[in-house]
């Protein structure tokens, strides 16, 4: 199989399905025409248009986002919206503006907003071999039951900055002490844009790396992780191309990781597709 | 000043003002439409009409090659080529594919051919800093003369490979031996088009980063770097934002390791549309 069918499988968003979501000139969204439909209910929340919605709900962050609360409560009593998170995002026009409203993490995709978050590979030099920490993700959880994931992982919640969120979610997933994750370094980000039966994931994963110490073991603590494995680099790039057992954006992650060290280079097949696929969402 | 301006200075492509070059269903290029119009006078080698130029010239990769080198070889007398390289590029589909003919590097920009380059950083820890070799380009060269370099570049001719490339490079420009190079890795590619007065640059530079030892000193042996100077990273990415004492392209290069180690991280402005630049001409 090959490596592009994940890059593939992430950027599936069909421009004609969608209208922008739009808040005064600025974007914040792209929701698909049948939710847009939907949301001509709530003329006091939405103005819905053939070609656009825009947030008409007056007043500040606050009075926004409980306005939009009120839409999605009514959404999940109707089973459109899945269920709540209970985890809020904050929606700005652009990463590290203003928030201008904030959004349960359950309707993210509903209305197509741009979402981030950070993911971190683990890695050491063992034996002449270069290795990754893989997880494996509780088969109880909504997205991605079961499946493989990074050292750690999560989305960027209520108006936490990027660092901020790795180091707590290393904690919580990998109980990775505060001195240790602060030799973690930023790597880059990758985009992608992918239909999802409620609507829209426009994602942004904030990349880093951290080479982890030969004693290191990490330990779940949130229940997110029910084990970890030491993995041979190779090994995991050639799991990522020949099965689906890793989450699906986990699969880029472990491409630019394999990218950035070296395990692919330009006289392998896909290379340029690949470098130029990861991020692919990224016109915003 | 802002890293930004880089990635939009290498970026100038206006898609209204050039033409597909079509050899059969395939584009090759991009052709300015004022350089389309001095090609109707070689209906031999071209079919140009309002939309798209069109290589006609018969026969196999030689003989189009031939045909093709005639043409350039009268607009090199007529001044609308600047000079010949004597250095051929050759030019497929797409990185990796079976050429369909060759051209003078010379003739590149004229009708917009994907151009590959390699590009080496060339670093060291040294008393707890992340050091990089710089290179200063020879004040006689043709493009860029006198900025700041690579510890190693050059553009990918004649039917080589990316990594055979960096080897030949290497040796020619700092003196590298092979048992050093062969630990430099892969670490990805960048691509840009930028409009140039002979037509466009549609580049694809591959990047490699090589960890030098210690007392490792480069020494140019092919006239083209006139000093090589090891600095501080830091000091690297500060002397690219605030100066254009690097080569146009070069900047690039240097924002890409700076993004890879940590050297600029989410909480920067910018950071994603610097991720997301260095990719911009990568549609093909």
């Amino acid at each position: 199989m090959s490596l592009l069918r994940h890059i593939r499988a992430c950027n599936t968003y069909r421009p004609e399905r969608f209208v922008p979501l739009l808040m005064g000139e600025t974007r914040v969204g792209l929701v698909r025409r049948d939710n847009a439909a939907v949301l001509k209910r709530f003329p006091l929340a939405f103005n819905v248009d053939a070609e656009t919605v825009h947030i008409v709900a007056p007043g500040d962050a606050t009075a926004v986002s409980g306005a939009l609360d009120e839409v999605v409560e009514e959404l999940v009593e109707e089973g459109i919206v899945s269920k709540w998170r209970n985890e809020v995002f904050t929606v700005a026009p652009r990463w590290g503006e203003t928030p201008l409203f904030s959004l349960d993490r359950g309707a993210v995709s509903f209305f197509g907003v741009r979402a981030y978050g950070v993911h971190l590979n683990g890695y050491l030099h063992d034996d002449g071999q270069l290795k990754l920490w893989i997880g494996r993700r509780n088969p109880t959880k909504l997205v991605a039951p079961g499946k493989l994931d990074n050292l750690v992982a999560g989305g960027i919640g209520g108006g936490m900055g990027a660092a901020e969120t790795l180091k707590k979610e290393a904690e919580e997933e990998a109980s990775i002490p505060d001195a240790l994750v602060a030799k973690a370094h930023a790597v880059g980000a990758i985009t992608y844009k992918m239909e999802v039966p409620q609507g829209l994931r426009d994602d942004v994963l904030f990349l880093y790396e951290l080479e982890v110490p030969a004693g290191f073991e990490p330990r779940n603590t949130d229940g997110e992780i029910v084990e970890f494995m030491l993995m041979e680099a190779g090994a995991v790039l050639a799991r990522v191309r020949d099965s689906d057992d890793f989450k699906f954006n986990v699969t880029l992650t472990v491409i630019d990781f394999a990218l950035r060290h070296g395990l692919l280079t330009a006289e392998d097949a896909d290379y340029l597709p690949l470098v130029i696929g990861l991020h692919r969402g990224g016109d915003y």
